[in-house]
C-alpha cells in the first residue's frame, strides 16, 4: 500500500438479516491530520468479535454503528505522530481504531499497551477476550472448586479461556461448541473434562451426560436454545454469567426468550447477571498478573486465528459469526 | 361441624388448563391419631397463595401435589394433642396443614408462633407474605434511597407490602395491578407514587410515564409480558427480584420466555435473582422486628381478605388466580 493512502472499510448498509460482504465497501481515504489531543495511529491488528455484529443492531453499551461510516472495531496500533501529552511516536496503543490503515483518535480513547511478543496476545489473552473470560467467570460466575462450569462458544476467543481458567480453579468443565474437531481440541489440547457438539447431538441430553451433577456456573456467550437447555439443568443457587448472545446477533431480533424464565430462576434461586468487561477494570492489574502467570506456567494455552489483509476483514467477521474460527480471530492489517 | 369428622378437600385431578372447582372434592375423613413426634392440630386459617397452583404443575421448591391427596397449603393451627416434645395443647403453630379441619403433622415441620391479635396477621404481614416482601425487596432487590422500584401484582399480599417497604426506604414506587379500583387504592391508601392498570392501558407506555427515570428494581410476581415490558425499561445495573410467575401458573406451560433475555441482561448489566423466602430465615428476627415497628407506627398498612368456610377454599384460590383479591387472602376454617 502507498503511505499516502488510508484504506477504509465502510459499512454501507446495515444488515437486516445475515451479514454479507455486500454490506461493506472498501475505499481509499486520506490519512487524517491529528488535532490537539489526538494521535495519528497506524493500525497493526484489528480485533474481530461477535459484538461487532450486535453494534449494527442498535445502541448497546456503545452507540450503534451507522451506515456509510468506517466500520468500528478495536485494534492494536502504533503511534505515527501525536498532539496528545503522554503519547509519542512509536508507542503502542489499543483503541477503537475502526477498520482502516490510519486513524486520528483522541488520546482519551486510547490505552497505551506494553510491547510484548507476540503482539497478537494484546488482542487475545491479554486483551478484551482474556479479561472478559477472567472477570465474567471469576467475578460474576464465582465458581468454587469441585463445581461444574459449562461454557458455550467454548472454542471461541473468550470461551476457550473461560474453560481453562475454570480448570485452573479446580472445576469440572464442559464446553459447548460446533463440530467434532473443536470438541476434540477442547478436551485433548485445552484439558476440558467434556465437550458437547451442538451441531451433531441434542444439547440437553448430551449436557446431562457430560454434567451429571448439574450445572453450577453457566458462562453464556450465545443465548437462545442453548441457554434454555442449560437453564433447566442448573443446580440450586447456580449462577449464569451473561456475556453475550451470539445466537441473536446475526439475523432479525428473536421472537421470544428462552423458556423457563422466570420460573426456573425462582425455583432454583438462580442468579443471572450481565456484565461488560470494563465494569471490572479497577481490578485489571490483578487479572493481567494472573493471566500472565498462567500463560508462563503453561496452564493457559493461547489460541489465535490471524487472517492477513485489511481487505479480508468483512469476510473474517462473517466467518466468525458462522463459527469457523478457533480461538481469537483478528486481522493483520 | 362435628368434632369427630375431619372435613378434607382433595385435589382429585391435576388441572391441565385453568384451575376449576371440578378439580377438587370435599370428603369426610377421620381425625388422625398423632404418632410419636407428631402433633394433632386444628386448622384455624388456611393461606391462599398463587404458588399453590404452581405446586400442581410439578416439583418446585417442594414436591408436586399429587392427585387424590389432601390439597397442600400453609395454615395457622392450634395444637389439640401432642406426642412431640416442645409442643403442647393450646399452642399456636404454622405449617403445611393442608386443606382440612385436622392434621397430624411432624413437629419438625411446624413452627410455633406467638398468639398475636388479630391472628390473621400471622398469615399476612408477619407470615410468608410479609417476609417474602421484606427479603425479596431488601436482600435481593437492594433498593437505594431515590431509586425507582416497580412491583407487579401490587395489590396482592406480597406486592402491597413490597411497595410500602420501598416507600419507607425512600424510593419512587410504581405498582402494576389489574383494575382502576386497585390502582386508586395503591396510590391513595398505600402511598404508592403511581400505579399502572394492566387491564386498561398498555403497560410499556404507562410504565414509561409512571417511571420516567427508568426502573432500578423490579420485583417480579408475574413473569410473562409484564416482565418483558419492565426488562426494556431497566436502568443499567438494575436488579430484578424474581419472586413468582403468576402469569405462567394457571394454564399450560408458556411457549417461550420474555424477549430481551439475555441480550438486555448483558447490555444493561442486570442481575435477575430468584429466591424463596426460607433462604433468608436466618435473618427472620430482624425482619419481624422491622415489620412490627412499621405496622405499629402506621407506616405499613395491612390489608387482608378473609373468606369463611373450608368448603369455599377451592373457589377462593380460583378467584385469587383471577386477581379478585386485595391484600392477603385466606380462609377461616
Amino acid at each position: 500500500m502507498s503511505a499516502s493512502v488510508n484504506r477504509q472499510i465502510l459499512l454501507v448498509e446495515k444488515p437486516t438479516g445475515k451479514l454479507a460482504k455486500s454490506n461493506f465497501k472498501m475505499t481509499d481515504g486520506k490519512i487524517p491530520e491529528p488535532k490537539d489531543g489526538e494521535a495519528l495511529v497506524r493500525v497493526k491488528y484489528i480485533s474481530l468479535d461477535a459484538a461487532n455484529r450486535a453494534w449494527m443492531q442498535g445502541a448497546t453499551y456503545r452507540a450503534a454503528v451507522e451506515a456509510n461510516t468506517v466500520m468500528a472495531g478495536g485494534g492494536v496500533a502504533e503511534v505515527v505522530s501525536s498532539k496528545a501529552p503522554g503519547l509519542k511516536e512509536g508507542d503502542l496503543v489499543f483503541g477503537d481504531t475502526g477498520w482502516q490503515d490510519y486513524a486520528a483518535v483522541n488520546a482519551k480513547h486510547l490505552v497505551k499497551v506494553p510491547k510484548i511478543e507476540p503482539m497478537t496476545h494484546l488482542l487475545s489473552v491479554y486483551g478484551i477476550a482474556g479479561l472478559t473470560a477472567y472477570f465474567g467467570l471469576l467475578n460474576v460466575g464465582k465458581p468454587k472448586e469441585g463445581e461444574t462450569v459449562v461454557v458455550s462458544a467454548a472454542a471461541g476467543s473468550v470461551g476457550s479461556i473461560v474453560g481453562q481458567i475454570a480448570k485452573i480453579k479446580g472445576c469440572h468443565v464442559v464446553g459447548i461448541a460446533g463440530g467434532k474437531d473443536k470438541c476434540a481440541w477442547l478436551v485433548k489440547d485445552l484439558g476440558f473434562d467434556a465437550a458437547v457438539d451442538y451441531k451433531s447431538e441434542p444439547v440437553f441430553k448430551a449436557l446431562k451426560a457430560a454434567a451429571p451433577n448439574g450445572i453450577d456456573v453457566y458462562f453464556d456467550n450465545v443465548g437462545g436454545d442453548i441457554l434454555e437447555a442449560c437453564l433447566s439443568q442448573m443446580n440450586n443457587r447456580g449462577r449464569i454469567s451473561c456475556c453475550g448472545a451470539i445466537s441473536a446477533y446475526d439475523g432479525a431480533a428473536p421472537a421470544a426468550g428462552p423458556r423457563g424464565i422466570p420460573g426456573l430462576i425462582v425455583v432454583k434461586r438462580l442468579i443471572m447477571q450481565g456484565f461488560i468487561v470494563t465494569d471490572f477494570y479497577d481490578q485489571r492489574e490483578q487479572a493481567m498478573a494472573d493471566l500472565q502467570s498462567w500463560v508462563k506456567a503453561g496452564k493457559l494455552k493461547v489460541q489465535e486465528d490471524v487472517i492477513s489483509g485489511l481487505e479480508n476483514t468483512p469476510q473474517a467477521l462473517i466467518g466468525l459469526l458462522a463459527g469457523e474460527n478457533r480461538g481469537k480471530r483478528m486481522v493483520k492489517v
